[in-house]
């Protein structure tokens, strides 16, 4: 070993110990008479100490060739510090140092390996191995492998059994955009890499495995908005002989339990919202509920008062902002054109300012008098000094702006602490979706999903209105996993596949196998999978995947490292029978 | 839940106790007036109770519709059993039944769900999902998922961080076929699945994180001989600031931690064998040394005899089989033909018989009088009883045929308990192998092993006597795994890459990211990477590792349940922008 000791642990009690550390120069500062090279490893930063006429003179002469990053091999006897630096671990003790080797020499890095580096995204994505030595990202990894441990630690408990299910599988039409793997044994045929092992864990229930996880890689060849990746890493469970109560409980106890022993957080039981609610108070099915601000809806108080505006919509809608009557004309201006921008896409937001002496301003003065913004107040339940915010339109779209609008308050009160965390369970959600671009019905979950048997008579007359025994995990506003409890009847699961447009063919072609599963004693069962970069993000208290992630694609789908993807041999590809097409 | 306890649990303590089981119809027994249904989970067996005249009549009715894997929930109360079955751990209680419910009905499967099954491998394979209901197979998968949680204890206790690499990398044209992935984003342009995460794992120790490792699938496109899977997981490691030494003896410790917590079996220090010994007194890199049997060279004492294949040979080479002197005609004849098979290719076989009487008898007697014999029976250590097998040839080709010969008679002499283990170290691989094919040297280990620092300058002179940093880890006869001190050199990794015949700009191309990454301070570094599939299996005390992978491929690397690889449609070609060819 090339260390006796790493560059983190070495502290007041090691005082005259003879110590070899191995790390990389932070920093070197040479006063003359005195140098101080700052060894960093994984584990910290030492201090090694050389000094004019005391040091050995081929040390000092080593020691005054050193770079940043240069690797290096440091002996020497442990000694008190002068000055000691209560920021970090080790910072009571330095090393008086007696031997010194460069194991390896550095270039200049493109950027500086400081918790702040003055690198850009590009440049940090090229050498990424010089950006993943910069703490807060390593501590982004270690709290990634925390987070697995644990998780694979609650699951063993729970009785679970980690199964590794095939990467080599077959497309199916269905759904997001599969990767494909030409095969070279099988010509003109493919594989496909899997967007989920869906398939493969329910026939894992069906072969009698009870209890399945797997933290997995899963694939998608989408078009990537900010933050996506086209592989991902899921905790991939699945649960037979069980309700959906006994799953939400399951995996409520491995939210706490992750929460508590990863973040020493405690989480108190877990709210379930029905997706009916989410959407009327939150206008959306994954709230935010680290703060209130919930809908109120003003139909009532609204209407047949002569604002056109209101009286056109279908639906009229607000919030209250605690304390914030004192907003000025400028900021109520931000929020306006806040909600007009095209992509949240509202003609314009009414205000009702409550003033502190009980008198109300408003955008709508002109409609409403005091009496009539009171009793829109009393609805709201809103205090003096409150602003109301309202929007109005359509039921779907005016919902999704205010769900915007209710955020940026949210960001503008400091409401949305990433370190305060408030899980829920949003559950029965509807069963389809209306697909406006092919203008017919898709699953909103997957196929596999069982409809609400007191709803299944719906499927032919209200398809939209059937709800799924289907739940998510929303964390402060992230959707962090979703399930629902499975068809496990093969007559259902073909009605299901008639619902969504598959011919029998169709269905038998692709998902034959598990069809033919269901004959054989398939048990009831259910599951849910947790997007497991996300969960690390949101544990570091971040929006952006990307920092929890060793080596990421760009937003093209590119590891600009190893300059991924790229041409490949002739050869190649004859060997695959497939051809290019230019 | 659908069950208050599962069917492996329930024990004399419980009788009284009012329980649901869930579970598969194992069997039914109606004898009339009573009637015993054994209830299958992954737990375990329990017998469930009906009585005419004291059980429900429509419980009665129900029961009496079961067939084998109909899936059921149970309810009764537990009594003793009057004829216990100590043979399984629910065996001294039963239940008395008093509600039944059909789950889910089977319909009959296609061969026997029991541990020795009537199914041929082709129809196992299609219902995967009905063999895995089988006990074997649930062993097997329990005991990869125990072993799984045991490797990542162990190593997370030293420190190690699980990092995971990506799946979708470069194609190298360099060591084995990948499988390429091709990308619809980047026009033209390929991904390949990673044949290991070699060099993201060197990256890492570049970057810093000095102890990883992950269980991870690899993928190589190669024809699949027997028991070779397309997709195979690894246990993969790397470890900074380390020698040969610290990496053997981390991985002793480990292989020393699963074996005692897995099987409870005590292993001893590994013995650490040269490559060089390991081909001389085994005729293989992976010597099975479960038992001795141990090469003896007898040139010296055979050559100059007169006998011409002795004289021509390069090496004349024996092994002793204990107290096998009394093998009759029979018995020596069909050894010759094991020797002769095609696959082994030897051209004959000399005996030596050394009998009780001290006497010899030999199928070479007519070169050889008794002092010559005794005086090979004396080199060979070779007791009266003994019988003394020789071969003759080139060195290397000789000496794999002899590896043969010991194999079998350790079978054959019963030396090779499935359940005994023997690892060892075999280390100081050479560092090039010639091809015979392309006629150039390539990388015995992979383009990144250094080379042993005294044998650098052999490197131009005599490529083949180069030794590498390099080590295998071979337990009863199989490969487990393999590593090496790694390259962190940019020049010595350029002159690696020109001696396998590498342009610098193919170098540059391919490894640009690596040879540019350890200009920044890369660390010494070394790793190892165990196969876990066959770790598997040889826990389990088997050669297949087929049934130790829950959905494994067949010999033409498809999946017969799923029916992959299959035609993909032509959107999804013309999305990807290639064509097959016919």
């Amino acid at each position: 070993m090339l260390r006796s000791h790493t560059c983190g642990e070495l502290k007041i009690e090691d005082v005259n110990k003879e110590v070899t550390l191995s790390g990389w120069v932070q920093k070197v500062r040479d006063k003359g008479g005195l140098i101080w090279v700052d060894l960093r490893d994984r584990y910290g930063i030492t201090q090694l100490l050389l000094e004019e006429g005391r040091s050995d003179t081929s040390v000092l002469e080593t020691a005054r060739m050193l770079g940043r990053e240069y690797v290096i091999k440091a002996s020497g006897k442990v000694i008190e510090r002068e000055s000691k630096n209560p920021n970090i671990s080790t910072g009571s003790i330095e090393i008086d140092l007696t031997g010194l080797e460069i194991l390896n020499t550095s270039l200049t890095p493109p950027f500086t390996i400081e918790d702040n580096t003055d690198g850009g995204d590009e440049l940090r994505m090229k050498y990424r191995y010089l950006d993943l030595r910069r703490q807060p990202l390593r501590k982004n990894l270690e709290l990634r492998n925390r987070l697995s441990i644990e998780t694979r630690k609650y699951l063993d408990d729970q009785k679970f059994f980690e199964i590794e299910t095939p990467y080599l599988i077959k497309s199916t039409p269905e759904g997001a955009r599969d990767f494909v793997v030409p095969s070279r044994m099988n010509e003109g045929q493919f594989y496909a890499l899997p967007q989920s092992p869906q398939t493969f864990k329910q026939l894992l229930m069906v072969a009698g495995y009870d209890r399945y996880y797997q933290l997995v890689k899963c694939f998608r060849d989408e078009d990537l908005r900010a933050d996506r990746q086209p592989e991902f890493t899921q905790i991939d469970c699945e649960m037979a002989f069980v309700e959906q109560d006994d799953i939400l409980s399951t995996f409520e106890g491995m939210v706490k339990y992750l929460f508590n022993t990863v973040k020493g957080v405690k989480i108190n039981e877990l709210p379930r919202m029905e997706y009916a609610d989410a959407m009327k108070y939150y206008g959306s099915d994954k709230p935010d509920i680290r703060f209130g601000m919930k809908f109120v809806e003003l139909n009532d108080v609204c209407k047949n008062n002569g604002f056109k505006i209101f009286d056109d919509a279908e639906l009229v809608v607000g919030i209250v902002a605690d304390g914030c009557a004192n907003y000025s004309r400028k900021q109520l201006d931000k929020l306006t054109d806040f909600v007009r921008k095209p992509q949240i896409g509202a003609k314009g937001l009414v205000y009702v300012k409550y003033n502190e002496d009980g008198s109300f301003k408003s955008s709508v003065d002109k409609f409403y008098d005091q009496d009539a913004l009171k009793k829109w107040a009393d609805t709201m339940e809103a205090k003096p000094g409150d602003l109301i915010l309202v929007l109005s339109g359509e039921v779907d779209k005016v919902r999704k702006q205010l769900n915007e609008l209710r955020l940026e308050m949210g960001d503008r009160l400091e409401m949305r602490n990433p370190e305060v965390f408030a899980p829920l369970w949003v559950v029965d959600f509807p069963l389809l979706e209306w697909d406006e671009e092919l203008e017919r019905y898709h699953a909103m979950h997957h196929p596999f999903t069982s409809p609400k048997q007191e709803d299944i008579n719906m499927l032919d007359t209200q398809p939209g209105k059937v709800r799924a025994n289907a739940y998510d995990l929303v964390i402060n506003g992230v959707e962090i996993g979703g399930g629902s409890i499975r068809i496990h009847d093969r007559d259902l699961q073909k009605l299901m596949f008639k619902h969504l447009g598959f011919t029998e063919t169709e269905a038998q072609d692709q998902f034959g196998f598990l069809l033919n599963a269901f004959e054989y004693g398939a048990p009831p069962h259910g599951g849910i999978a947790l997007g497991f970069d996300r969960l690390a993000a949101l544990f570091g208290g971040q929006d952006s995947i990307r920092d929890f992630i060793a080596f990421p694609k760009n937003n093209s789908g590119r590891d600009i490292m190893i300059d991924s993807p790229s041409v490949i041999a002739n050869e190649q590809l004859d060997e695959l029978k497939i051809k290019v097409i230019k």
